[in-house]
């Protein structure tokens, strides 16, 4: 089945342009694509390589490449536009109504977007990711303190990987904390997590699933099985609301719907990154 | 001085519409925003909500808010697209042109970008962040055999940052190793790298900064001091020609930056996430 070629062009990473692009093809099924990313593309020499390499697609394929692009420098922007493609680029696309709507001109810089020119913020997405990886499952929990929020659930129900998504992307301090057998027979809120009360936000799943991840990691332990991960995840639970402790069911959940997830109930703004 | 509100409405995770904001607005200079990110917007009443919240602003500030939407039901895109707004829908901008080149009608299916349609392609994202932690800083080395690619450089360039956002964004199979005074001494690869000559990839840095860096985490010790840096980054870099190491001087770049210049460099696409 013929592939329709897709081109991200960009002046900097194309991290934005990539983004968008493939949110708005998965509106697309029973499509192949083939995918092209053209990052840093910021001089002339580039401009025309890309223009050449979009248009020799075309004449081996004889149908249009589809091309989302953000490129500042309109004399760059242009040449690609003169290429047999579909362009979209998103500059040209929303600056001008947004132009409007602040009544200023737009600045045609370079793409700032995913670098380094706030360093400020910058510096705290890395140290929120140091944060993360120095308090990992329950280790270092004086680090607490420091903490905009702790994960507590079983284990393997996503709460690193969460926390280092947090972190890098919206450089909240994120730790988490495992309920192991130990801490759910007592049936009450380790002494440990006591203090840190209103920063606990609890990540459970479906047992089933919990047992199909586990597997993967440790065939046929106890800990792998059915039994075992019902009874952690009933018990954690009725912690969770014993506690009022606020909580999510994961099960269906990628670390990015989690992520967006707790930063929408805690009320908190991503960052500008 | 006033705020410009800008609202991020989306019926899924709204990362797509936030990256796609965040980078158009980058290029109006001296403004000052204030953002609201609503996610998840998928019913009738939430819809009515945003509206409700969007107008209530503008009837405040007496400034149209702006939308940057991705709204797939119709039914709901036209509510928010009756508020008192500049609305962006990122669905009706692009589907019906992308419609015409791939002459097929679009699904109008929930969002899913960031989500774990793709349970293989997610599988792999996770099991790719395990990987980056489990072998991070020199660590289980055997482990190198399974890396798509081996970060190499003195302490504080930025390795395991970039290992992680390699891992989390495009599942790549990330490790690192630090070179140390040890590794330096001697000019030349260490037997442990050797069998991996071709998974390397240099990051090297300023001396300067890295100084600042190194200084922030181990205040006046000869780790920090300008002359330590200056000489492990002379060495490093000899290191790398001599052993023909392709390398990225990241004294100006983010960990965005980092990856995709070397997701470009290898040829490697982005995973469709």
């Amino acid at each position: 089945m013929e592939k329709y070629s897709i081109f991200f062009i960009s002046d900097h990473t194309g991290i934005t342009v990539e983004t968008l692009g493939y949110s708005v093809l998965t509106q697309f099924s029973g499509l192949n694509f083939e995918f092209h990313a053209i990052p840093f593309m910021n001089s002339l020499p580039k401009a025309e390589a890309a223009r050449a390499e979009i248009d020799a697609d075309f004449s081996n394929k004889g149908v249009s490449p589809v091309v989302f692009s953000s490129v500042t420098n309109v004399e760059l922007r242009m040449i690609i536009k003169q290429s047999n493609a579909v362009v979209f680029d998103l500059f040209e696309i929303f600056l001008p109504p947004l132009e409007n709507a602040f009544e200023q001109s737009s600045i045609h810089a370079l793409g700032k977007s995913h670098g380094m020119s706030d360093s400020v913020k910058y510096g705290s997405r890395i140290e929120a990711l140091n944060f993360a990886l120095n308090s990992d499952d329950g280790v270092n929990f004086k680090n607490y303190n420091r903490a905009d929020i702790i994960l507590v659930g079983v284990s393997r129900t996503g709460k690193t990987p969460t926390c280092l998504y947090l972190a890098l992307q919206f450089g909240i301090f994120a730790s988490n904390y495992p309920m192991t057998d130990g801490d759910l027979e007592t049936f009450e809120l380790t002494k440990l997590l006591r203090p840190y009360r209103d920063k606990l936000y609890g990540l459970t799943i479906e047992p089933g699933q919990l047992q199909r991840i586990r597997q993967e990691r440790k065939p046929d332990s106890v800990y792998a099985s059915l039994q075992q991960c019902q009874k952690e995840v009933r018990t954690v639970v009725e912690l969770f609301n014993q506690e009022n402790i606020p909580y999510l069911d994961v099960t269906n959940f990628s670390v990015e719907e989690i992520s967006t997830t707790i930063m929408y109930e805690k009320g908190w703004q991503r960052g500008q990154i």
